[in-house]
């Protein structure tokens, strides 16, 4: 296959990890992304303005920067935050920019695709859902003086650093819709690329809106797992990697997985994660695909040629 | 002459006026624009950051976008206003990516060379000052009630607005320091344009910087005065054409004029006003220059042919 059209599913650092890659592999991808963020600058501007929470959108945006001075001069003022704790302080340049988008063009996958076109960015971002989204779960010792008792947990930061047991994980309002653009690119995709993430708030949310769950199960897509490279986050404490990979196929019984990427940092014992991996219907690919200096973060250009090799790996049946 | 070389001095609508017809006839344009707003988004981005108030600039730079669909659309969006009347209420999103560039460089000229290149923005635009300034002036009847009074109002937009007449006008601080490259950029114009735009507010402010003042009168430039369409706004009640050109000669007594621009609308008796012209040094050019259907806003075709006509009148000596 020579540029594969890849759907790529997730929120924040961790999408943006892999479209920051996968922009080297192909020019056809589409991110689709959570939409459920609760603090800082989206949370603001959700409160100000009623709008999707556009902190994950911009961060994919600007993944998509062109590979040029240019480009990443847009990268750097989209990312930049306004100093101080005065009405702008905090605000990310490029939220307000996708806001400002968004009151010019009531339809907001119009106004992202404006946005996209105005920073020359590569590909297409699509929100998750049509409608701002909160996140909740049930979790067990999130006070750690009571390590048996399951509480309500609500919010996206606040169910991403939990230090207990996440044991079931819902979105507000349950069941949204999704726009007919993020379906049509799931089912369009040569592969869908779930992860890395935040497991259970930038990676699992997805399966939770059911029609892109639908789409996933339906597509003749092929299906890639980016495994975490950090296992110990708080919400995943004592998450190894199969566990990821069984966590997965309980939250999507009815989505198989056809390839799972792993660092060679996260697999302790390669032939039981190799098992887990075939339950689902997957191949394991192991890259080392971390930044040498910094093991817990995705180098682009390993991350990218690991990519490459997986998504080239197979073809679409 | 083939492409000349310009600097246009001014600010708020005027100065877009005259930008946004300059680009037809030349990409050699420096816009060198006031920085004394006190209001609305700029009034409150000074206060909470301490910057040059970004609005005039933003304008300028909105005029100075492409000419294509994708430019069109950055200009729209750059003068966005936010709705509502939240902490972001107000705020044009050209003056927060301008704030944004300003604290990712701290030096405000290398940002606004920068927002030009993220929107590839034809020629320069430069502030007139390197501080945020104030603007106040002598005021005789101010209040109706006392037509006889002077006071003094303090603020742009209410010298603006004034329904008095404006006795002196002052910059806070006195003297304030300008750019090299401003001063650079004046003395290196085969032509400088003064106006369109608020008489006391947005054209005499430049003639109170020193520097300018003195680059104004000494550079080999030649220099074009274009008058207002509008003889009647508050702050210039009772000015016609000939009294705006008298006005120029005692505010600048050291700079000579070489061309004044004026649509028929403004010229009541043509052989005074000429008269009234060729006392500070100046051609007088008259063109119809204004919107047919809007007779108080130029047409940036019809000034742009104007435009060119003058600029082509006269080699620099």
């Amino acid at each position: 296959m020579s540029r594969p059209v890849v759907a790529a599913l997730g929120g924040g650092h961790g999408l943006a990890a892999s479209l920051a890659a996968l922009r080297f592999v192909t020019d056809e991808i589409t991110a689709i992304v959570t939409v459920a963020d609760n603090g800082g600058s989206s949370g603001r501007l959700r409160g100000e303005f009623g709008v999707l929470p556009p902190g994950d959108l911009r961060m994919a945006l600007s993944a998509l920067c062109e590979e040029t001075e240019w480009g990443h001069t847009w990268r750097d003022v989209l990312q930049h935050r306004f100093a101080g704790d005065g009405p702008l302080g905090g605000h990310a340049l490029g939220n307000l920019l996708i806001v400002a988008l968004w009151e010019l063009h009531e339809d907001p996958v119009a106004g992202l695709e404006l946005v996209g076109r105005l920073l020359n960015a590569r590909g297409r971002v699509l929100p998750m859902a049509a409608v701002p989204l909160d996140i909740e779960a049930d979790v067990m010792g999130a006070h750690p003086e009571q390590p048996d008792v399951v509480t309500l947990v609500r919010g996206q930061a606040q169910v991403a650093t939990t230090k207990g047991q996440v044991r079931e994980l819902r979105l507000l309002p349950a069941s949204p819709p999704a726009y007919p653009e993020s379906i049509a690119a799931i089912r369009a995709a040569d592969w869908v690329v779930l992860g890395p993430g935040s497991w259970f708030t930038s990676v699992m949310p997805h399966l939770l809106v059911p029609e892109l769950a639908e789409a996933l199960s339906v597509t003749r897509a092929r299906r890639l797992l980016v495994l975490n490279l950090e296992m110990v986050t708080n919400e995943t404490a004592g998450f190894s990697a199969i566990h990821h990979v069984e966590s997965f196929a309980a939250h999507a019984p009815g989505i198989r997985l056809d390839a799972v990427l792993a660092d060679p940092s996260v697999v302790d014992d390669e032939q039981a994660l190799a098992a887990a991996c075939r339950a689902v219907g997957a191949e394991l690919h192991i890259h080392r695909v971390a930044i040498a200096t910094s093991p817990t973060q995705h180098d682009r250009l390993r991350l990218a040629a690991a990519l490459q090799d997986v998504l080239g790996s197979g073809r679409r049946p």
